[in-house]
């Protein structure tokens, strides 16, 4: 890994080594994806068997999984993985159930009641990769949340064979609309639905740049699906200050080295001596990896920076925005309050990235590539939306009518103020009408 | 007002009286648009001056509004104007702050600790559109929020020469960056920074169709800037039963009309009499609008829809899932839990759509052209994000390791798995030092 002293480095020289890799946009993969989504709108069912045939070698019978097929894959599976999964779905669940927001509810003036409702979106699609390996921890983060909101119907699409592991948790979480269908003609037959697969309102789920760029695609239709954030290329940074054990900490550097050869891994620690520790050690552990060619690509582009101090540290942090954030040093809730930018914090020498990416609870769909700024760690509320309500007695409406009257007055619309005029109108008359009777 | 009976109507029939007006997509807009973005990047501070003589026709002398000048549009105002802003920023405010998410941290097994921490967008910019009146309440809309969520850099926009009501406000929502600049080049300015006008993370704001197709552009560019929502024509709908005021109808159909020639404007009753007596208050309320050319227009396009009963209302307007949903009837409260899909809700005879628009509390930022099956009423949720943070015990990791290690065989990540084993072969070293000392 590459070592760096930030004092010594230009302003420039600081912005390059915190720049993401730029994510080309290929032309071919636009075109390419355009073309799968006027094939799966026109031919419908008829373009997911074709499509399904042309890329992932595999003559559909049916599109739709069977419920004995997932009979079947539950009674095939192993005892130790599906406790894994249960107690993965249970920590999850909690942690989600937690994120219920509490009822929001004021009379900001006497007799004007404003509520804010928070309602399930209706139908969810949940997108599975496949790949060498299943991604049931993906399931678990998509389709708890979608089941503790009561989103009422929800999709699950992944190429085909899928994998015991995914119909289990499919089955666990309630799913019974399961689909032989991955790549872009699954984010197509989400969006728009065909005779098979139903039409939903929002996707998630991780995918290649075929899936990734199908997903911006219907998200920019005004007649397709919403999408839950952009993607980018999976990142972590570790803080680690002289305290940190460098074993724990090169442990954590490669596993999210392994996850592909575009992951970004950064250290950041205000200690020489500890750099060079954690070098040596991601060296020797390196050779007793399975995925170690994947690892040692990541690596390449990857950066150890030495800071003056943990303030520094926090400061570049914040800066960077990581998607994971590990914090390594002796008193890390203490840094807690002035960190910000992240989409999960892991907090200590016990709290690895990989209890995140499957069973503390919280959830491993994140935003990344510097969109920590702005979009949050996938949750309870992105498969909900809000509604405001008001209500207004007719003393409500009366105290308030000057105030809306003279607005509706400055921003020139009169049919705005009638409509309030005409009511404390009526009520005048009303109580005129009683008087006199 | 064109009128049908919903249940004559063939399936086709149905869904093309809900459909909304397609928004062409102009190859002409989006090319200028992507100019004015390219220029705004390459010459920043002069292509404001150069774009803003060219469409607003302002010469600049400075692109900041300066402080005695808002200085100066505080004292001109009057006091009954002023007095009415102060007003609605209580109630927006009040509103807002009920919005603040409490604490969500839980155990979820022994020894493992979830957390989501909401903080608030660092830097903001508001985008609030010229014209022929001021829109100091959309200011309110978009700065109070960001006020109460605690946005450190809060930057406005305009096209000059901006009116004293929206000064006045960005005042009294502690605003001091207002600068004079409107349409595409105002959202590239923000998205991108330039000399004088900082970056933002996120724009918010409504504007033509050169501002939302610049924010559709920035918002699709990693390097630009994230957006509140998909913009599109505003609309009403309206559910009246037989105890409803015509009057008070026409007068809410009209105030939606009235705000541009596109607004869509419905009606649903059970009551033909109903919209008979609202159709001819409409053409009576009409004549005395100085705005009727406008709502003229717009009620061109817009229906009266005759339902089987309260219930088929219902379901109608969740299906249409209007921007503004109006319900008039006798016991408006007991229809609420079956409301779906709607951006605000106005309850009874006394919440004319014109107190939300302003001064009840609630926003008027709302999804309108069907996106309120996904996307919220703007809100302190749209100014913040959500990290999580996990911090396990050594007891912890301990009960955690078995569901971590046999989910990261099950996916194949063998870094993972280390990750967590590495720790728990520490602690057993540990506890087996401890006790042979
Ligand atoms: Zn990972
Ligand atoms: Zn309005």
């Amino acid at each position: 890994m590459k070592t760096v002293v930030w004092e010594t480095l230009s302003e420039n020289q600081q912005e390059a080594i915190l720049e993401r890799p730029a994510v080309s946009d290929s032309q071919a993969i636009s075109d390419a994806v355009s073309e799968v989504i006027r094939q799966v709108r026109t031919e419908a069912d008829e373009a997911i068997k074709a499509l399904t045939l042309k890329f992932d070698n595999v003559p559909l019978t049916s599109i739709a999984v069977k419920e004995e097929e997932i009979d079947q894959a539950v009674t095939r599976l192993g005892p130790e993985i599906k406790k894994a999964l249960q107690q993965a779905y249970n920590n999850i669940a909690c942690f989600h159930r937690a994120q219920k927001p509490s009822p929001v509810k004021v009379e900001t003036m006497p007799g004007v009641y404003c509520e804010l409702l928070t309602r399930p979106i209706e139908r969810v699609g949940l997108y599975i990769p496949g790949g060498s390996a299943p991604l049931p921890s993906t399931v678990l983060m998509l389709a708890v949340p979608s089941q503790i909101a009561g989103c009422r119907k929800v999709v699950l699409c992944s190429p085909p064979p899928i994998a015991d592991e995914i119909l289990y948790v499919a089955r666990l979480c309630g799913i019974t609309e399961v689909y032989n269908v991955g790549g872009a003609q699954a984010v197509a037959a989400m969006a728009y639905g065909t005779e098979t697969v139903s039409k939903v309102d929002k996707i998630f789920g991780p995918g290649n740049a075929y899936v990734t760029e199908a997903k911006q695609q219907v998200s920019n239709d005004h007649k397709g699906a919403a999408i839950d954030m952009p993607a980018g290329p999976s990142e972590v940074l570790v803080i680690a200050d002289t305290h940190a054990n460098p074993e724990f900490v090169a442990a954590d550097l490669l596993s999210q080295a392994e996850h592909g050869p575009d992951s970004q891994v950064v250290l950041l620690t205000p200690c020489m001596a500890m750099a060079e520790k954690v070098s040596a050690a991601v060296a020797e552990q390196l050779n007793h990896l399975s995925r170690a060619d994947i690892a040692r690509q990541a690596l390449g582009s990857s950066v150890i920076i030495i800071a003056e101090d943990l303030e520094e540290c926090v400061e570049i942090s914040n800066r960077y925005g990581p998607e994971h954030l590990i914090v390594q040093t002796d008193f890390p809730s203490e840094l807690l309050p002035l960190l910000d930018n992240a989409g999960s914090i892991f907090l200590g020498a016990w709290s690895p990235e990989s209890v995140g990416d499957y069973a503390s609870g919280t959830n491993h769909v994140l935003p990344t590539y510097g969109y920590t700024r702005t979009y949050s760690s996938l949750g309870l509320a992105d498969f909900s939306k809000r509604m405001t309500v008001q209500k207004l007695t007719p003393k409500g409406l009366e105290s308030l009518a000057p105030t809306v009257e003279a607005m509706a007055n400055a921003e020139g619309l009169d049919a705005h103020r009638n409509a309030v005029t005409i009511r404390v109108k009526a009520l005048e008359a009303e109580r005129k009408r009683k008087e006199e009777g």
